[in-house]
């Protein structure tokens, strides 16, 4: 053998063992589920695209310089894409065959070689649904609806999804005298309002500020009254949607168009309603800007009200420029994407993650490696009944490294079947949870040995039923905890 | 605006528009079900890996010139994966407290920059499956029985996973008087039997031949009485795993270790007896090689039986020297790998794939665009039913184009609504497949009229369950056909 090689990923990239699996691939197949009964059909792009789809795209500067470039042996120039909404744009422009309205969902890895942060990686997983060809706000609202129940179907506890329009927010410039051109920049800052509060936003608005960490934070220069304009804008707030639009109408009321946009989201809100999603779900909120500066209209996105530390889980809105690149036209899209390794962090740090190695339920021992064919029947005899089941193939001998592997991975039943129990027509169970439950009420040896904490036995001919029961008082158990 | 960009993607990539993608989840659903049944754990690894740990693995020369590179901003030697053996030999070399025996399965993209072929592609999907630490032949008894039951699931037809082992291929060396040092290149070429057949098989192992193409394939160059003794190795058939393995014992019997390795074949043969799988899906077959280096032990494959011509849609065997790169240790480990897109290929041949765009069951369409709220309210009434709908949010006008949207899209039934329907309490529901059907026999416009074909009314209280008892009737007609 010559050199070893070390094991390594390179920064920014990580694994994904069994452990984080089980739940990420619970969450994305009920996302899935969800969107599917909405009616969004799957699409899958290549992770490989041209550097000239990829550059120039609407995506912001920063984006494009992360792009990790790909080399075939024809020289082309390639690399990894960063979004699924560029490949989205592709799609639409070059087969000008599919059924519009497009309503599409992609679930896929992107690749950004930012600069590696603990809990950020250059590969990571988002989860986009976008209606493509649908001009009317109907679209914004069925997203900003499947989203919601999403959310609900994946027990996230409260959330909220917040909705505005961009061109609400455009309406802001002209109240506040700031001109038109100025507000990409405005925006950018406004949308880090819920990050950095009130006072560093005027700052940073203004005249700019020193961080924490001595960097200095350049400003805008807008003057004092303008900021005073964009405060009195975002110091909307009522009960209710409708008395937000009211307020609205009466804080635009005389500029031109301010009727017609705030039609637009008083419309969303309605249809929200009549889908099932009031307030405390789907909150029409002006505040939100969303960094991007290609919408066109609508915007939203949610956060988990108990983990709003993780900020907005989900975000979109309408980009009617989509495929302006590539065709010259315009072709009204809306859509959003949940960013699927924050969710999980959020949901993990809220506790609501179930994370084991094991997919199995039940470890079948086995009592002599020489002869597993009896073993091999109950297992076989399991699986066929639908419950997952493993024979234990290790090389360890005797039951108790068979325990701890169940032990290490999650299994959460035992099954041991030696000679004894065979003759006895019977198998047994260990339930480890409820053993070691009932083992820390134990007193002695002799009181361990007689009550065996955990275990039953049951006849051979009911160990399906048996199993069955004692998975289904499980799963009881964990989801009353 | 600039100039245009193109859309387009870099040879041998596709994308997977939704007419394939729900054929292709569903697929992997399946087997990730079975897998996950037998108590196969889930692994994801990035799709970067450094170039050090990709090439030098064990996999040919050929494989490691098909390595796409990739450039991160450290300027670090990065390439795509080419296949999912090498991140999980890097996995259990790089966490050392993982569970052992290690029981993953993985489903990802791979990447080879091959010369493309029509129905060859740059970036496929490989479905892997293997168990790590495990010694015993029980664990390569398992991947063979999980893959048989995942094709039993995927209801492709009559298939045959074939197996034997490298040891007793290495027999034949002695056996037909070849040097041990021949077998890597004698191996190779043997794999190619069933492609080339047994004619240019013997040319390929002495003197060599031309192809239809005019290509010169050059010979091993061995002597005929040596290609004698492997035919009559390949010569062995027989009824039953059982008289085979007799026939393996007659022709080896006097050479060294032979007793010790048909011994294992013997084994692996009664445990997927055991296990339910007969001759019938699981066969001996000792003509087998399997083209790669690395094979230890047994290895294995599966061709479906009614589209061989598709080659093994899975393949794989024991490869005890996975970690020895990384860890300079022999780590036991068996496993295999189906090829998705051949085994979709296959099955979209054989007519055995539904494919659609919708992933909806029903369209609900609108008659008055400015007036959505019932339509809102029926298609969010169904996906609560757990009733996979579509609203029409297109922006054509008119149920001509609503009707030939949901036909395009394969959506089978299609609900309308208007202001006569309303006054009167009913819902229309149109089957298009049964209207199809049925205006073939229509013989007038007035009849066409009177009878409506595949359109029926029902109560507006009972849409639900007349929508649930129409697709079931559907599905129920579409398994039968």
């Amino acid at each position: 053998m010559g050199s070893r090689v070390k094991p390594r990923l390179s920064r920014g990239l990580r694994d994904l063992l069994p452990e984080q699996m089980g739940a990420r691939q619970r969450l994305i197949d009920t996302i899935r589920g969800v969107y599917e009964r909405y009616g969004f059909a799957p699409l899958a792009t290549p992770a490989i695209e041209y550097l000239e789809v990829l550059s120039g795209s609407e995506a912001g500067a920063e984006t494009q310089k992360q792009i990790f470039t790909v080399s075939n042996p024809e020289q082309e120039e390639l690399g990894l894409r960063f979004d699924l909404t560029v490949p989205l744009a592709r799609v639409v422009a070059q087969y000008r065959d599919l059924p519009r309205p497009f309503r599409r969902y992609q679930v896929g890895s992107v690749w950004r070689a930012d600069k590696p942060d603990p809990g950020r990686f250059r590969e990571f997983t988002q989860f986009d649904i976008d209606a493509v060809g649908v001009p009317g706000e109907v679209a914004d609202a069925e997203i900003i609806a499947a989203t919601c129940d999403a959310l609900r179907a994946l027990r996230v506890g409260a959330f909220r999804v917040r909705f505005s329009s961009r061109r609400v927010l455009n309406l802001l410039l002209p109240f506040a005298g700031i001109p038109a051109e100025r507000g990409p920049d405005v925006f950018r800052v406004l949308d880090k309002l819920e990050k950095i509060g009130a006072k560093k936003l005027r700052l940073e608005l203004t005249t700019g500020y020193e961080d924490e960490s001595g960097d200095r934070i350049p400003g805008l220069g807008l003057e004092n009254s303008q900021v005073d304009g964009i405060e009195r804008f975002l110091a909307q707030r009522a009960e209710t949607r409708e008395g937000l639009l009211a307020a609205l109408r009466e804080l635009f009321g005389s500029l031109p168009d301010a009727e017609a946009e705030i039609d637009t989201l008083a419309r969303i809100g309605h249809q929200l309603d009549v889908m099932g999603f009031d307030e405390s779900e789907a909150e029409l909120d002006v505040s939100i800007a969303r960094g991007l500066a290609y919408y066109t209209g609508p915007v939203y996105e949610a956060v988990l009200l108990d983990a709003p530390q993780f900020g907005s889980v989900f975000g979109g809105g309408r980009y009617d420029d989509l495929v302006m690149r590539f065709l010259g036209e315009r072709v009204p899209a809306t859509g959003g994407s949940i960013g699927v390794d924050r969710l999980l962090a959020a949901l993990a740090h809220l506790g609501k993650l179930r994370t084991r190695h094991a997919t199995a339920d039940v470890l079948v021992t086995v009592f002599d490696r020489n002869d597993v064919d009896d073993d091999l029947r109950t297992v076989q005899e399991l699986r066929r009944a639908g419950i997952a089941a493993e024979l234990y193939v290790g090389s360890g001998r005797g039951p108790g490294k068979q325990l701890r592997y169940a032990d290490k991975t999650g299994i959460p039943l035992v099954l041991v079947c030696g000679p004894d129990e065979k003759e006895r027509g019977v198998v047994a169970i260990k339930d480890l949870a409820a053993g070691a439950r009932e083992s820390a009420q134990v007193e002695s040896r002799e009181q361990w040995r007689e009550e065996r904490p955990g275990q039953r036995e049951v006849p051979r001919g009911e160990l399906v039923a048996s199993v069955r029961s004692l998975l289904d008082q499980i799963r009881r158990e964990s989801e009353s905890a």
